[in-house]
């Protein structure tokens, strides 16, 4: 069988009657194929899943252009030894493959270095994550949905948070049109069969968000549960979790999240979700990124299985504020998927000003980490938190500018404390430093100020000095240029940073 | 010798000829009395001081109404020997004596209950500090100290940070006209000479204080210096220690604060510290309150001297919000003399908007403690935490309405983990309720913009509900009677809060 050229990260699918499943369950191993490279390299094995429609279907990532070729495996006699090949082209533009830590995604692992607390894609294109939250917003109606998909083309985000089982909480109580298992509410489910019609479903918004440019980090399981899927018993959260990776580690935009809110979850033991973690990165060929978002307690980060610490902040007031200490305890890259969210719902997780909330994500930013937004309003007809829909908030296009001085801002910019000389004059706001070359640095005043500042930078070298208005979106050049100890002139208002730039012709003696 | 009759608090007063000290320096022992009361008790112990013109005084301050008389020891055999007396008669209307630990003032000593953590005056009428910060107001010119005092008439303030030393540091580098030893910065000090003029004028302040209700919190060391104050031998800062006590110490407005930024004076040691404080102890006949000021690192006020915490935060983040920790750790009233000032300079410490500091101002409160306030604008022709003269502002309006809120909170109120039964509705905001008879509940919101509310009150009792507009100083009585379980609307603005008391015919079943 050969087929069409696959570009580089996309998916390479071939179908099956479901004969080649010889009748064992989905998640086992009956069907499976082992893909190798002309080139040679370890063969990656990928395993089928039924699709409905008396189908089953084998898919896989090719990550390196040239000719793949597997030999199927199967039960069917009729299947078994069937030869698949294709031809991976290079990526389509804009297409970078996985995510992953920016060590790793070069192929120059350095656990203790700044690249292991960063994101590249995996051809080594930097990923800053710049996240949002939908928990349930594939289980919406179809024009929630497509309204979620329009609203995101022209959000800052490049990350959704959102759960395979549909949630059952505050403001978001209605049942889907259909599960990730066959039945439904009144019925009951039976958890040995999955239910194609969902898993289309889910796999197509994957697909989409990936056209987009967002990461799909996914969760797993979540506590906010009425109809036992929080519940479930060993054997079947492992052979749902072997049939989620069966089915979707092909798509290149994936994160695999555990859990939401893992410690409110009373029926798993810390022995399930470490169990989960090495389930999951011994059947992902693609070693996809794995985290457990908490509740009361962070996870245990510091596991192999974990790439990156996914944190709800723990405490009312510092937040992102501790993302600097969170690097050095965890040493993998930190995202607060909650720091709270913008909105006016009762509880104190949903009720930040967006001025709060893009703070956090700027103290995020200059302490070397990530964030995610949220929004919960209560007088919109829904709450994009849980369902998409519509953003109303006054974050979002805040949240625009940060990303775009994110992506202005070089990779050799680290949290000051770590940065090269010692600038000397940022004891009380966070502050971004070049680690090698003092070309760069950003000071962010957050809810603090000041009608001026000094700064301290390296002698001998001249700098471009911008006045940034984070929360009203300007960049102000400011005219000249700066050495040694100056003053900057500030407008006394909240929100503002300052940027130094090492001018081209200036560099230090 | 007699004299006419003397208020219980003010201060009795004895002049003569300074032959009375013997030729001996200051801050020694040469001329004292020790008074006692007709009705028995331990002799007070007093010292004299010089006070120029040919003078020294013993002064004290009578506690209990009835006859005092006393003995007076001088090295002058014409003056050793002289018996004084007087009659001490009911205090007058508004004045209260010392401030001590609630339990201390009400003589039954609990270092393990809630009023060992606040304040009342000796005569057992509670005191809720709400403090400003003008160091170096006594330094300033005449108008300007005039105009501070006619400030404060007007001002929410009970308790003025205030140094004897004058200081040099940004925004206030001025010599002063007189100094506490005799000489000035150009000819030098005479360190064994104390200056009458300027101690004259030092307790005119103080009394000044006092006729306006306001506590002096008088620093007596700070590292901000560039006259030799800061460094004094140990015989010296003794000196003056017992020279400042036997001057002063007769003020019932008096609070010792041994540092401002005990940790940034490099000169002194622990030991010197300590030293301090229980020379103080010793000294003073009253037991005026004692405590020390810090940068980085809190004092120890563990140590059996300390008579309450005295705090600069040392987290630009959470400041106020650890209080009720603070409470737990050092089981004393806690004070929060330095959250951050209002103001616009360069220093994180002082460019703080005035919602900032009042919120700051409300979790102190709600947590147990208290807080001070300061002003740091460089637009105005003064800064009011240095100088003194005017405030500019926002905070200071806003603080008046909380201080009319903690007068109307009952004494029962508690930070709510320590209240009887639990409203079981308060994980994200600080709250207090009552610690007996659920009688009184107040969450405060904070930065935080609900548009609505559950509470879960204590059952089979009725309250009466209002919300309270913190920055604008509203209190909204709402309509009918709440009990158990119920909603109340909110404006989903930062800055409220909710008070609920019981009702008259509302008492528990």
């Amino acid at each position: 069988m050969t087929t069409q050229d696959i570009p580089q990260f996309d998916r390479f699918e071939a179908a099956f009657p479901e004969s080649a499943m010889g009748g064992t369950p989905d998640g086992g191993e009956a069907l499976s194929a082992a893909f190798v490279h002309e080139d040679g390299g370890a063969p990656e094995h990928v395993f089928g899943f039924r699709d409905g429609g008396g189908l089953c279907r084998l898919r896989f990532m090719p990550r390196r252009v040239g000719r793949y070729s597997a030999v199927v495996r199967s039960p069917d006699p009729a299947i078994d030894g069937t030869v698949l090949a294709f031809v991976c082209a290079p990526a389509r533009s804009g297409v970078h493959g996985r995510v992953l830590p920016m060590d790793e995604a070069r192929g120059r692992p350095d656990p203790d270095g700044e690249e292991h607390l960063r994101f590249a894609y995996e051809d080594g294109v930097r990923f800053q994550p710049l996240g949002t939250t939908c928990y349930a917003w594939v289980h919406q109606t179809e024009a929630v949905q497509q309204q979620t998909l329009e609203t995101l083309r022209s959000a800052p985000f490049n990350k959704v948070r959102m759960c395979v089982f549909p949630k059952f909480y505050d403001y978001c109580r209605e049942d889907p049109d259909c599960y990730p298992f066959e039945g439904d509410a009144s019925r009951g489910f039976d958890f040995t069969r999955f239910n194609p019609v969902f898993w289309q479903k889910l796999e197509r918004r994957i697909a989409q968000l990936g056209e987009l440019g967002i990461e799909a980090d996914l969760i797993l399981f979540h506590p906010y549960d009425r109809w036992g899927f929080a519940t479930m018993d060993a054997e079947t959260d492992d052979r749902y979790l072997r049939y989620a990776v069966d089915r979707l580690a092909a798509f290149r935009n994936i994160w695999w999240s555990f859990a939401n809110e893992y410690d409110l979850m009373e029926a798993k033991t810390a022995a399930d979700w470490n169990r989960f973690g090495e389930l999951v990165r011994a059947r992902d060929p693609y070693g996809h990124l794995r985290s457990v978002h908490n509740c009361r307690d962070h996870y245990d980060f510091s596991l192999p299985w974990v790439t990156h610490a996914c944190i709800q902040r723990t405490d009312m007031y510092r937040t992102t504020e501790y993302v600097d200490e969170w690097r050095t305890r965890y040493r993998k890259p930190v995202v607060v998927d909650e720091c709270a969210y913008e909105g006016d719902i009762e509880h104190g997780w949903g009720n930040l000003a967006g001025e709060e909330l893009v703070r956090r994500f700027w103290e995020a930013f200059l302490r070397g980490g990530y964030a995610s937004h949220g929004e919960v309003y209560v007088r919109n007809p829904r709450l994009w938190w849980a369902h998409g829909g519509r953003l109303y908030g006054t974050a979002p296009s805040r949240l625009a500018f940060l990303r775009r001085i994110m992506e202005e801002t070089p990779e050799c910019a680290v949290p000051l404390s770590h940065a090269a000389g010692d600038p000397g004059s940022a004891w009380d706001v966070p502050a971004l430093g070049d680690k090698e070359g003092a070309s760069f640095f950003l000071y962010y005043f957050g809810f603090l100020r000041p009608s001026y500042r000094h700064f301290s930078l390296p002698g001998g070298a001249d700098y471009e000095a911008e006045v940034l208005d984070t929360w009203n979106g300007t960049v102000e050049k400011l005219p000249g240029t700066y050495r040694g100890r100056f003053r900057i002139e500030l407008p006394a208002r909240a929100y503002m940073a300052v940027r130094f730039r090492l001018c081209a012709s200036g560099r230090a003696d």
